[in-house]
């Protein structure tokens, strides 16, 4: 089968190669991969920029769908043909995750899905939404998961609170999405003219050019009343950490889900305290929330913003739009 | 002030009086009624169905809205003006509560709201939401608040989810509407095909009618891909829990807070057990709740459905109305 | 291997017979029992008096304890010699139960327990306490997790709450013990004298011989400062449901877990609806809450009661000591 | 009445003075205040360390405790002679604080407890546990109830887990003494050879001298069979943050109660993420938590631990024992 093999770490060495087929045991799925999508994470996998450890050769990128091929001989739930979204935790079913289930990452200590074919258990598996194509699904096994389980569990939103949505990544614009089929209010930041439009048009209520305004908790409070959201989520790291911690109100909740300006927070513990500010990081949950958000996508029709799509040929083009940071939404590949 | 008194128990015994103004401490306001709502509930009082000992005479009628029109001497949150929502359970701010809350519950142990002014705690009055009238508003801090209490803090209900709604009276129809800001699907009850069609315009995924349907329960679960529903909230006791507690699924959430048909439950456990049944009783919540409730009116623009509006004098017939269970939605009384 | 096999429902037709040992999968485990112990249930499969529909022939019972005396092919949790519990829901793992899950239940759909050697899967099983003999930890798969998911999950009980314990099974006793270990206020019920001793010798603080108060939640309200308990386990249904109720406080958790005396509740909505009670019904829980619990109960000690420890020979009389009502704690079998 | 004077900010300014007695409302309670306990923020307020724009002359002090001396006209729930505990932030009675309740902090915005008599609400006094002296009661209004609200709400502590006590101040200490009652597993820190015996005598199961382990999370791990606690209290901050964080195992808990080295944390988000940490910043709960507390510390027989009792002329004395870091315990003020 054909897969794009990392030999050594960078963006040019990702070549497409022929390799085996895997082999299925009693309780796994063979999917035939039809569409991946990137993280930020996949490029720091690739160009090895944190040392993750992972040996080489190595097959990258940790999310993607496919349909059923062939099944192990006690596999009840699944036939073949059915489509399904592989998981990135694989033996992560639900509850919580132990160093046990985290032995098994898709795209770091076992393959990734940039391969025609790859073998998955049988009881983490998940059906892919009727409403949306393989394209638009594959970004919801690591992106949307993780927006799905901080947003409806941890942060337990609910309609009529407000939300903080940072930038225009394609885990922003999914969480832009999800708070909107709550009911919240969603104020959104951009740094351009055009992606403001874009973001009106998904539904925000408000959005700042944070470029104008530094401080933009300050207009974050002033669009909202006077206070603080009840929600946000930081996706940046050391350069927004501040700003959305002055951005919540009492008893607010700030995700940590993202690196994208760098993993060292420097934090005052004096407004945190005064507010009682929750700050939770986050991954990937596990096929039980995904199976949930599955349902959420299918009655109120969200379609994932899919920013471009590139054949597997043309993988290394993807990495290099996945590092402008120009992104509106997700960058896909299809096989 | 005028008022309406009760001075023995019966429909026929409301009568318009003449009192006076009740004074004012140190930390309450005095609110000038506009509208009340009824619920079932102040029929059993008014006619003292059930014996609940209100000593005579008696105001009755347990919620309704105002404007302020003057404040004690220690009254900072309020001025006059204000539009105002008033508690049922009068000294309920926040939490739990206890038998000291519950010992000045309005229209049953303190005075209801059929008076041309009462006076209010300064920590439980809520603000009236800015998109509604004072009559669509009325049947808030009762009826509405019940149903938010229930929906999003006890059940939890997240979109994706399902829910039954069983009927079409106020409170029913409030449920849909806030099952539908939260992204669920909704599947309802009525016996009328005209009002099928007014459930759908609601935002009713599906409409059973129950009389063709006595075991409604296969129904529903037809309807919702062969497993039952997320929630359902009963509303009429005796002749529905039975077929409320087959309509959940595994972990599902029964509301009982209702008692249309009786208030004697017969139930079997085994389903109960098998499915992991969760039967939550409840009633009104607290002004904190009241006032998160607002945030989601105004940011979804719900406006609650009124069934018919009377003035004041026509406080019988509203009652008659009550009774005949005919409403499509609250009935509201204008000052 | 040696099994009892039911060929015919009736605690007469309890047999020892000789069996093949079941074949092992690659992802099993395969167990040599130890002990097990026997739930009001499992009469009821024996008997057939509920009819669940069990396919003759049937070998019953089920939880139990064991060693681990083979593992298959990818197995890579456990190793021979490791002490390890039998899972009832023997596919939950975490997270909540579906009809996919339930299709294993042991001593139901699937083989019990009464059994020389049974064949369970890899990621459900749960190491024994090391504080506790096997008998010890014999009741701990179904009786013990019921009590643990239901008290530590659902009613999520806190020291300095108050709980009642209903009558000397040993699934109310276990409650009591880890009542005790969260610091709550703990009430028992009985209707002995000589038992009263041996549940103040387990820890309650207060105990009531509910013959001489059959509205005995007028008593448990007198002993816990005039008000209900934030907690009940009613296990015997019929009889006791509306006491039950009635002993619990404002927003008191009333769990649903047993059905000694019969299946059929009659409840009055009243009271329910005041005191905003939740009734949660509820069974056996999942391998992660199991987990949860072994350490809980190695940290503190625990020991389950034992009433009586029989050999595989005497099964018949360990049933009929289970249908007298008069054990206090566990009735185990020992292979 | 007496009442301590600060005219200036700095220890050596906390002067006896003889000021008029508060009046008192409809609603309110005049308190005779019998001990008060001091917290870290209390030098802050007396030294300006942060400027917290507090207005001079100022009554500081943030905790006590004393007995009912007088009741407005409108009080029903208190008489003279109550033994009652002062609340921190006045208005706060249940759920949610919020800016309107946090407008009246005690020994902040609004007087200390540093005076004969001071006039607190009804609906926040709470009634002080009868199974301990008022000194060591004087704790329970801030640094026990901060302990409480965090451990048993928002860490949802339960029976079988692990947590991690730093140092030796009365927050940990007391937050030793909730753990041990609630059946965790203690691991403490110190420094000092003689406070790791008293903290065993206190229940801990492990002692950790911090200065022999500099990276003493490892050493937490490794007394925790290889994996890490599942809740900490952070209470130094700047110094400790690192080693916390890295203390918790996956979906660990850290609690952000404390600053004494320091507000400004720097923290790696890496292994945040990837162990999904939740870090908590806590301070004060309310009064409904703290009437739960009471029922705790009565059941259990909770003594908080008291370091030294001062005389109120003594009061400069107390500061420089709590300035100086060496107090095992609390330092506590008698009338």
């Amino acid at each position: 089968m054909k897969a794009i093999l990392l030999e050594q770490f960078g963006i040019e060495h990702l070549q497409l190669r022929d390799i085996p087929v895997p082999a299925m045991g009693e309780n796994e799925v063979l999917v035939k991969t039809t569409a991946v999508a990137l993280e930020y994470h996949d490029s720091i996998v690739v160009e090895n920029t944190i040392p993750f450890g992972i040996p080489l050769p190595h097959i990258p990128v940790s999310q993607g769908v496919g349909v059923v091929e062939d099944v192990g001989s006690k596999v009840t739930r699944w036939k073949k043909g059915d489509r399904v979204m592989i998981p990135f935790i694989a033996r992560w079913e639900a509850g919580k995750n132990t160093p046990y289930h985290d032995q098994l990452r898709t795209g770091f200590s076992r393959s990734g899905v940039l391969a025609e074919y790859s073998v998955q258990p049988e009881n983490t598996l998940v059906r892919t939404p009727n409403n949306i194509s393989d394209e638009e699904a594959a970004p919801l096994p690591v992106g949307g998961l993780t927006v799905w389980a901080i947003l409806a569990e941890q942060a337990n939103i609910r309609a009529g609170q407000s939300i903080l949505i940072q930038g225009t990544g394609g885990v922003s614009l999914f969480a832009l999405q999800v708070a909107k089929i709550f009911g919240l209010k969603v104020i959104a930041t951009t740094s351009s003219q055009e992606k403001m439009k874009r973001l009106k048009d998904l539904g925000a209520d408000e959005v700042i050019n944070y470029k104008a305004f530094p401080q933009w908790s300050n207009e974050v409070k002033r669009l909202n009343g006077g206070i603080g959201v009840d929600v946000t989520l930081d996706v940046a790291g050391t350069d927004t950490i501040e700003q959305s911690i002055l951005s919540v109100k009492q008893h607010g909740f700030v995700g940590l889900i993202g690196l994208l300006t760098g993993t060292k927070l420097t934090i005052d513990l004096i407004p945190l305290i005064t507010n009682y500010v929750r700050l939770q990081a986050y991954s990937v949950g596990n096929a039980q929330q995904l199976a949930e958000l599955v349902n959420a996508i299918e009655k109120n029709n969200i379609k994932p913003v899919i920013d471009s799509v590139y054949a597997i040929g043309e993988v290394q083009d993807a990495f290099h739009r996945l590092k402008s940071g120009k992104a509106f939404g997700k960058i896909v590949l299809s096989f």
